[in-house]
C-alpha cells in the first residue's frame, strides 16, 4: 500500500499520491477494491486523494492563466501530508457548512473546494483551501446511521463487522483563519466547474472500493448457504453467480476509465471521465440487487434472530443454541455472526455505505446521467447512421 | 372492517371471516392494503385469517373422507374467536419450536399447523391445533430489528415511524397441555401438503399489504421531493411514476387471484393459486425497487442527519436548524421526521417488514416459482405452439 | 365466443359487445388471451368493440349535455353491426389520413374518432363516425412487416406461423362522404379527451392478448427445449418459469382493471383506468424480455437454420436432416417448424405484433406513465406518510 | 487499422496479429468497436484471429509437453496469412459439420477446432487444422436470416442498411484432404479443453463489436427522435442517456478485461478470462434492452411503414410523401431510411447479429455463467467474511 513520492523521492502511503501514468491510477482502483473487500465498509480515504489530485492539476491551470502561485502552495501542502502520512477529507464548501461528510472526524486535513460551476456575481464562493481537521472554529455535528447505537453495547456479536465502521457528519466552519499559503483558489470563478468536474471524475472511480464490500458480502453470502446447507441448489449457485456477475461489472467501469486515462498539463494522469460517470452509474444500481439476492439466500432470520444476550443467556440461551443450529458441522454461534454481518451490510452501519452511500456519494444518479449525455459523441454516431442508411452526409 | 359472520350472525373483525365469495376476497385485497398504508408496517392479522380459511377447508376434506370431528372443532373455535373478536396468530409447528413468528407477542390465540407434505412416516407431526398464546409452556424469544433500541431512546423522531411497528420472535413450545376440542388434524399426514398449500395461496395474497406500506413510502418520498424543493425534475417525477406503477403491478396480482378464486366443498372461497403465487413473487423484486428508487430521491441527507438530540441541543440545535433547512415553507424538523420516515422503511425496523419479510414471508422466491411452474398448464400452451407450427398434435 | 346483445336479444359475436357487468369485463379480459393463444398473432377485433364501448358512454354523455341525438345513432350503428356481426376497426382521424391502422384491410367498417383532447380552435376536428370499409374515396397502403414476403415463397415452414397473420395500413380519406346518422360527434370539442380516454382505456385492457401471444410463445419455448435435449438443465427450467411470471403478471393486471370496472352513466361497465395503464405499461416491457429469454433457450440455429427450400432439396436435403437432428424422438422438420415459429413471433411478422405494437399500440409507454401520475391518489399518500411521521396534517 | 507482424516484420491487417502487450489487446477492443459502427453488423473478422491467438498458446504448450512441431506448423500458417492478408474463420469441428458459421462464404481459411474439453476415449476428435474455404469436399448452406431477401428485391432503402451485411452456413466437410504441416493438434485430447478456453475467452472480448452496432442504434435513434421532432422530450433524452450508459458499460468489460491481460509462456497475451466472461454476460442482455428503447422512440412507424416500391408509386407515393413527413426540416424519404435502419438492426437482418449472436455467439450465456462461477476467488471472499464477522479463520 506505499508508493514512492515523486515529489519528494519518500515511501508514502498511496493515498496522498499523485498518478503518474495509467498504470498508477488502475492501482489505485485495485487498491480501493482491496481495501473494501478488508474493511467491509467504506475506509473514506479516497476522498482526499481525489481532490488532491484534481487541485495538482487545477491550480497549474490557473497559475498559467493568472500567474498566480496556487501550485506551489498546493505542492507545499502535498509535500506536507506525505511527509507526515496524514489522512485529508475533501469538502466542498456551501456557505459556512458541509454536510453529510464522510469520515470527518478521522481525518486530519480538511480539503475544501466549491461546489458546482460558477459565475462571476458568484465569485466570493470559489475558493478551495486546507485547515488541519482541529482548527479553531470547526464544529462536528455526528449523523445518526441505522443500527449506530449497537457500538454501544456490551457484546459485539450484534454489530455485524466488528473491526470497522464509518461515519458521517455536518462540518461547520464558523470564522475559522485560513494561511495565505494554504489557499488553493481564490475568486478565480472561471475555474470552479473544471475543479469540480475533475474532483467528481476521480471520485466516480474510487466506487470501486463497493466491489470490495461486494466481496464481503458475496463471501458472507456462500458462507450462509453452506450453514444452513443450501449451497448446492441451483438457485442458490445461480444467484452466486448474479452477485458476481454484477460485481465485477461494476469493477470493469473502475478498471476501464483507469486504463484509458491520459496525461493533462500539469503531468497528473487523469481518468477517462465518461467510463469515470458510466462506473459510477452501475454503483447506484448494482449493489441494492446484490444486496437484494444476499438477503434472498441468507433467509429471514437473518431479521428475526435474537440479541447475543439472548443466545448467552442461561435461561433461553440453550433454545437459541438448539433451534437456530443449521448444519451440523458449523456452530449456532458462526452461523448468528454470519447472518449478523449480512444484516450490517444490506440494512445496518454499513448498509449506510453500501447503499446510499453508493447512490449519493460523488453525485447522485442524475449527476452522471447529465455528465454521460454531455461526453459521449453524439454527432459520430448519427453519422454512422445516416451514412450506413444512405443519407447524404456531409463529411 | 367489520363484517357480519355467517357463522354466529354478529358484526365481527373482518380478519376472523371465511370469505364466502369471490367479491370477499377482493375486498380482503383491499383491506390489506389500506391497513398496510395506515400503519406504515406489518400489521399482522392476515395469518391468523388465512391460517383459518385453509382450516375451514381441509377439516371438511378430512371429515369427509375420515369420519372425524375436524370441521366441528374448527367452527367452535371460530365462533369463539369471532365472539371475542380474538387476534390469531398462524404458526407452523416445527419439532417444538417456531423461528421468526411474526408478531406472536400482540396475538391472543396462536394456531399450529404442519409445515410441509408429509409421508406416512411423519404422521406424528401432522397435527394442527389452537391455543391461547399465553398458555404454559410457551416461551417467546423476542428477534433484534435493525434500529430496535430507537425506540426505547428519550424523543420519538428518530424512530421514523411515530405509532406503528412490528417484532419477531422464536416460540419455544415446552410440554404444553392441548384440549380435543382445540385439534383440527391429528395424524392425517395425507392432508397435511393441502393444509399448507391452502394458506401458502390464502397467505401469498395477503401481500396486498405490502402495495399499503408502498403508499407510504410514496407519500413521504413525494413529501420529500416537495421539501427539497425538487418535485418538478422530470427524472423525480418519472421515478415516482414508477414507484406507483410497480406498486400498482403488485397489487393486481393480489386483485386479480381474488377476483379469480371459486368455491370449494367446504363453502369456503378459496383464491387462484397461481395468481396467488405470481403476486407474491413480484413483492420479494417490487418494493426492493421501490425503496431504492426512495433512497434515490431522498437525497444523502437520509442516511447523514444528526439525531433528535442533536436537534433540540441548544449548542448546535441552531446549526442543524438553519442547515437543514430546505424548501422555505417547510420546517426543518418536519423535513427530518420525513427522511426518518424513509429510514424506517427502508432500513430501519420497518425494512425488515417491507423488504426481508417481503422476500420470505409465505414462502421464499424458490417456493412461488416451483408453484408456478406446477401450475400453468403447458400441455395447453405446447399445443397451440405445435398447431400454429404446422406440427400434427393429437387432439 | 358468443353471448346475447342486450340491445337485440340476439346472439353475437361477443366482440360487438357493449359490457354490462364487471363480470363481463373480466371475460373480455380472457376472451383476448384466448384468441392471442389460439391465433400467436395480433387478431384485430379489440379495437372495434373498444371503440363502441367508449361510443356508447360518450355519445350519451354528450347527448346529456346538448340534446343532441348521437347515441340514437350509436345505436342503430350496433344494432346493424350485431345483426350482422361485423368487423370494425377503430380509426382515429387525423386529417386526412391515419397512419398504422392494423387490421384495417380485413374489417367491414371503420369507426373513426379524434385523436387527443382538444381546444374550442380544433373544434372542427372533433368528429366521430362511421363508415364501410369499401366506402368511395378510402385508400389502403400496406405497411412492410419483418419477414412478410416469405408469405409469398413456395412452401410454408419458414413463415414460422402456419394460419394466422395480421397487417398494418395508411388509411386515406380523399373526399369520403358520411351519412348523418352515421355519425357520433360533430364539433363537441369538449368531449373529445374523454372519448379518447375511454377508448384508450378499454384499449389497454385488451392487451390480454398477448398473455395469448405470450402462451404460444412459451409453449414453443417448451417444445424446443424438449426437441434440443434441455428441458431438465435447471437454467431452462428456471428462464421458462420467469416468461410464465411475467405472462401471468401481464394478466394480473388486465383482470384487475376489469374486476375493479364499475357502471357509467349510459348503463356501460367502464374498466378502473389507473389499472388498465398499469397493464399496458407492463405489456410494453414484458413480452421483450418474454422473447429474449425464449431466444435464450431456442439457441442461435434459430437464425442459422437453412430455408426450407434447402430442406426439401435433393442435394443438401441428407445434410440439413442429419446436422439438424436434436433429440431422437422428434424429426428435424419438426424442430425446424418451431424454430420457424419463435423466429417468426421475436424477429419476423408476428414480432410486430407481439413486441412492437406491445410498445405503442393504444398508446405509446410515456402515454401510460402520464396516466398513471395523474391517476393515483397522492394526496391520500402524502397525508398517511405525515400521520406516520409525526407531522400535522390538516383532517 | 494496420500493425507491424513481429513474425515477418511486415505491415499486416490488424486481425491476422498476434497480441504482444496489454496495450495491444486494449487497441482490439477499440477496432472492434470501430469496425462495429462503420458496418453496424457483424464484420466477422475476429474469429480466425481468436483462433490464431489461441492456436499460438496451447500448439506452444503442446510442443512443450510432448515435443510436437505444432507451434512451428502455426507460425508457417500465420505468416502465409499475414503477407497474404487472408480472412480466416475459427470453426469447431462436430462430426463432419459445423452449424451456424458466421461470415463462412466471405473467408479465405477455415481454422478447425475442438468443440470442448475431453476425455481420452475422445481423441480422435482433438483435431485442429486449417484449409482454404474452398477445398474440395466443403459445402456450404446458407442459413436464412430475417429480411434476407430484402437485398434482393428492386431499389435498397428497405433493406435498412445499405452498404454491409452478414450470413451464417452450415458447413459440411466430406472427405476433406488436410495436409500435415497445415495441422495444429492431433489426437492430444489433454489440450482440447484449454484451446477452447482460450479461443472462447478471446472471443468473448471480441464483442466489443456490439457496442460499435450499439453505436449506430443510438445514432439512427437519436436521428429519428429529431426527425419526429421529440428530441426535447425529458423522457426521450433518459432513454437516449440510458441506452448510452448500457453501450458504455458493455464496452467497459472488454476494455477491462483487455487492460488486465497478461503474457502467456509463449509469448503471446492472453486477457483476463473473469472479465472477459463478464463482459460477453453483458452482450447477452444489454443490446436487448437497448433495441427496446430505439424501438420505444422510433415510435410504430418503424413497423408500419410502406415500402420503397409504394412511396415511389405515382398512385400512392404522394399521400406516403405528405402523411409520413416529420419534422419540416428533413426529407420523408430520409425519415423513412433511417426507420428502416433501426428495423434491420431490431428485427431485420442486423438483428441476427445484434441480437440472436450477442447471445449465442461465443457461447451461450449459461457457458459464462459456469465460467465466472469457476474463476471467481470465492475462498478468498468467504475468508474476508469471517474475518469481519468474528469467526476464527486458519491463515
Amino acid at each position: 500500500m506505499t508508493a514512492t513520492s515523486h515529489i519528494t523521492g519518500k515511501k508514502i502511503n498511496r493515498f496522498t499520491h499523485i498518478h503518474h501514468s495509467t498504470e498508477d491510477l488502475v492501482k489505485k482502483s485495485k487498491m480501493g477494491r482491496l481495501l473494501g473487500s478488508l474493511t467491509g465498509c467504506c475506509f473514506q480515504r479516497c476522498v482526499g486523494m481525489d481532490a488532491m489530485n484534481a487541485l495538482s492539476m487545477t491550480t497549474y491551470d490557473i497559475d498559467q492563466k493568472y500567474g498566480t502561485q496556487y501550485n506551489k502552495h498546493f505542492l507545499k501542502f502535498l509535500e506536507y501530508v506525505q511527509e507526515n502520512d496524514l489522512v485529508c477529507d475533501g469538502a466542498i464548501v456551501v456557505r459556512g457548512a458541509k454536510c453529510h461528510q464522510t469520515g470527518a472526524v478521522n481525518s486530519h486535513e480538511i480539503i475544501t473546494m466549491p461546489t458546482i460551476s460558477m459565475r462571476e456575481e458568484d465569485k466570493d464562493y470559489a475558493i478551495s483551501f486546507a485547515v488541519p481537521a482541529d482548527t479553531e472554529g470547526i464544529t462536528y455535528i455526528l449523523g445518526r446511521q441505522s443500527c449506530d447505537t449497537r457500538k454501544r453495547e456490551e457484546g459485539t456479536m450484534d454489530r455485524g463487522n466488528q473491526i470497522y465502521g464509518g461515519h458521517e457528519a455536518l462540518v461547520v466552519f464558523d470564522d475559522v483563519f485560513v494561511p495565505w499559503d494554504r489557499v488553493f483558489m481564490y475568486k478565480e470563478w472561471d475555474f470552479a466547474g473544471q475543479l469540480v468536474e475533475q474532483f467528481a471524475s476521480y471520485h466516480r472511480q474510487s466506487y470501486a472500493c463497493k466491489a470490495g464490500v461486494g466481496d464481503v458480502l458475496i463471501g458472507a453470502t456462500q458462507c450462509i448457504a453452506e450453514y444452513n446447507g443450501a449451497q448446492k441448489a441451483s438457485h442458490v449457485k445461480d444467484k452466486i453467480i448474479e452477485m458476481n456477475h454484477l460485481n465485477e461489472t461494476l469493477f470493469c467501469g473502475s478498471l476501464a476509465c483507469a486504463a484509458e486515462g491520459h496525461k493533462e498539463p500539469s503531468g497528473t494522469y487523469y481518468v477517462n471521465t465518461l467510463l469515470a460517470n458510466v462506473c459510477k452509474q452501475n454503483v447506484t444500481r448494482f449493489p441494492y440487487e446484490i444486496a437484494r439476492l444476499a438477503q434472498d439466500i441468507a433467509g429471514g432470520l437473518m431479521v428475526t434472530l435474537p440479541s447475543e444476550e439472548d443466545f448467552r443467556s442461561p435461561e433461553v440461551g440453550k433454545w437459541v443454541e438448539k433451534y437456530y443450529k443449521g448444519n451440523a458441522d458449523v456452530s449456532t454461534e458462526d452461523r448468528m455472526r454470519i447472518l449478523r454481518l449480512i444484516e450490517n451490510i444490506t440494512l445496518g452501519t454499513a448498509a449506510v455505505g453500501y447503499l446510499t452511500e453508493s447512490m449519493h456519494g460523488a453525485g447522485s444518479p442524475q449527476a452522471q446521467r447529465i455528465m454521460i449525455s454531455r461526453q459521449v459523441n453524439m454527432n459520430a454516431k448519427k453519422k454512422v447512421a445516416k451514412k450506413l442508411s444512405g443519407i447524404d452526409v456531409d463529411e
